[in-house]
């Protein structure tokens, strides 16, 4: 086996076309992506990402969350393997690299790794992880919670989209339309697990670093808050005899904004805010809205979750409420391993890095409990994400690219 | 012609039957009826109502807003008609009887009056205009609005509902529906309209009354309030950076609240909210809601409208807001002449009856200017409507449809 760096056959030009290929299916005309999960679109760019693969001679495997791997096998196919990937689902307005990147950058990286000759002692697999965002079906990173034994595969079918249609079928739809991709336990044992993303943060671009070396993930709870009321007509019931549940959700909303604003990194977002029935001129009888609460230290992140369940029984006048915790996940911190093996591939190819911190959930927040996990950054514009003007730098794609080629050839040669 | 009164001749027991009969139109689990303007559901109503009337030799007639009309002819053709009637579309969670009393009362009370023997002078129709509650194309009242000429037929054929569809393709899907239904020009000269409608308040049924003379109309402005930030992941952008369209929508909406709170006979209510991308990481880029503003006064209302105002860009902090008024209807009283009518008639019948304010909008409000109008209000249970619990009592009904009988014989015999 040659021991030159793999980065050094990373092709830029033909990744950066990659991007643009995938970001077509499900392209909206205002530049975002709407690629939802398990949906049609999503099983079309999956398709393409076989096709890619398959010119390689990359062998896909799925399994019964339907989530893709794409594997380069090694000298000794007993060893667990590396992987490295991310998502391709999308927001409904999202963005081009979220996600993407993290797939089309270890499509690269191992076209690199077999185009030097010879083949590694490990396998290494691409994964494409299915629902990572979760708005299609809440909560997200579905795939990666039932690969890693988090969430049963039960549990994650039971799920339902807003139409009503459940994760289940939607796997199994999607399942149907793959040609000749076999199907695989999930579970199976990993060696290590790097996923490449775009920062979705200011940091790295602010600070003209191409790499960030990510320390950790800060910690998340979500809720789903239903408020109920009455419906009753807008002529003629009087206020004073309203169960309006719209206006207790609002009440509870603006106070729980007004107690989350300090200290100023705490991220509070209602993202979702279905009415019932939402006419006009009805008083509406349900509210169902999301909360996503973040900040990185665990402390604070407690201490708002006890102020918020205060809040929403204080503010409900004559409705009731029933406040659902959906997810949990505490702040981590990648091994340092892991880490130095980030450092080395940059400072090895003479790319500059930085030390960064997550504010973004991942699917590498499920694989950190199970195997050596660790996350490579490269900046965004004006750090925005899930949104039309998502952008990164095509130089800056390929540097996360060749850094992920020397990370995962150390692991895996 | 007989002159005796026509209230003899109401079958109580068959008007009550074909209120059970046409809730089954849309009717949901809950107990109530989903059955949206120019919906496949409606127009099976609809030729549920044109079966009923061909059973008594009624000729149905339609328009371009697809308003339907039931025509008992009179001795005189020539002459204008009198019109009674009212709706048969619903909110998306409606009762049984708002809307639906009106017109079959008017179908039982013609029923009675042709089951005298003989003709009226003037020929007498039974009305059910298109889209009075405004829940499926905003704003409601399109049928009496574009029947009377406020508004036209190109402006109401432009309104969309929520998936995208034209009232104008709507119109035609249930025009291309109906079989042997002519064609009439709206517009046409109206001798005199009366509606019945349940009352959607509590006053009759506090009174222990059974029969409201309805004295006028509380005044009414509808809007739609559009604010625009922009999208942002969840996770990373900090709260100072975000401009966020909810959080501004839901500040909008608690000061409106609290400042529409006195006099306690303001009717403030926001039935409508659309969140954009609506997914619970995403920071919302567009929120559109409704405001619904009626008091007895006109004055109270204005000066209200103009808070509102204020309020919207008071509040917007780092966003955009678009207010536009979709609807304004000033108070109205009326005219002496329909409402002494009711009084003989009830007073005929030996039926309680009392005067009594409409809070609730109806297309009466758009017959008013254009031929003498008047509404008879029957009790609701609890004051409650647009609710699965709407009620209202046979006898109540069966009085409802007596006293319009009496009422429109009067006016064309």
């Amino acid at each position: 086996m040659p021991v030159t760096s793999p980065a050094k056959l990373i092709d830029a030009d033909r990744l950066w076309a990659r991007h643009m290929a995938l970001a077509r299916f499900g392209a909206r005309e205002d530049g975002a992506v709407d690629r939802p999960a398990l949906s049609v679109t999503e099983s079309e760019a999956r398709a393409q990402l076989v096709a890619w693969g398959r010119e390689v001679s990359l062998s896909p495997f799925t399994d019964r969350m339907a989530n893709l791997f794409l594997r380069l096998e090694g000298r000794d196919p007993s060893l667990p393997p590396v992987l490295a990937g991310s998502h391709i689902d999308s927001q409904p307005t999202g963005g081009k690299f979220d996600g993407a990147f993290g797939v089309l950058a270890a499509l690269e990286a191992v076209q690199a790794i077999a185009a030097q000759g010879g083949r590694p002692l490990r396998a290494i697999e691409i994964v494409a992880w299915t629902n990572e965002e979760g708005s299609r079906f809440a909560p997200g990173m579905s795939g990666s919670e039932v690969f890693t034994g988090k969430k049963s595969l039960d549990e994650a079918y039971a799920s339902r989209d807003q139409a009503g249609i459940l994760q289940g079928d939607a796997v199994r739809d999607v399942l149907s339309r793959d040609v000749d991709i076999p199907l695989r336990d999930s579970g199976f044992p990993i060696h290590a697990y790097i996923e490449p993303h775009i920062e979705q943060g200011p940091l790295l671009e602010a600070a003209g670093v191409p790499i960030g070396i990510v320390t950790g993930i800060q910690g998340t709870r979500r809720y789903r808050v239903k408020v109920t009321g009455e419906a009753a007509h807008a002529g003629t019931a009087f206020r004073a005899e309203r169960r309006d549940a719209l206006m207790a959700a609002v009440r509870m909303i603006a106070a729980i904004d007004r107690a989350t604003l300090k200290p100023d990194d705490t991220k509070l977002t209602v993202g979702l805010f279905q009415v019932t029935p939402n006419a006009p001129s009805v008083v509406p009888s349900e509210v169902l809205f999301s909360i996503d609460l973040r900040h990185p230290e665990n402390e604070v992140v407690d201490a708002m979750d006890l102020r918020i369940r205060e809040i929403v029984e204080a503010e409900r006048g004559p409705c009731t409420v029933e406040l659902k915790q959906i997810a949990h996940a505490p702040s981590l911190t990648f091994p340092g391993e892991i880490r130095s093996l980030i450092v080395a591939a940059a400072a090895g190819e003479g790319i500059p890095a930085m030390d960064i911190y997550s504010a973004a959930g991942h699917d590498s927040r499920q694989l950190h409990y199970v195997c050596p996990t660790g996350m490579i950054f490269v900046p965004c514009r004006g750090g925005i994400s899930h949104n039309p003007a998502e952008w990164a730098e095509p130089a800056h794609i390929a540097a996360g690219a060749k850094v992920l080629a020397n990370v995962i050839w150390q692991l895996a040669r």
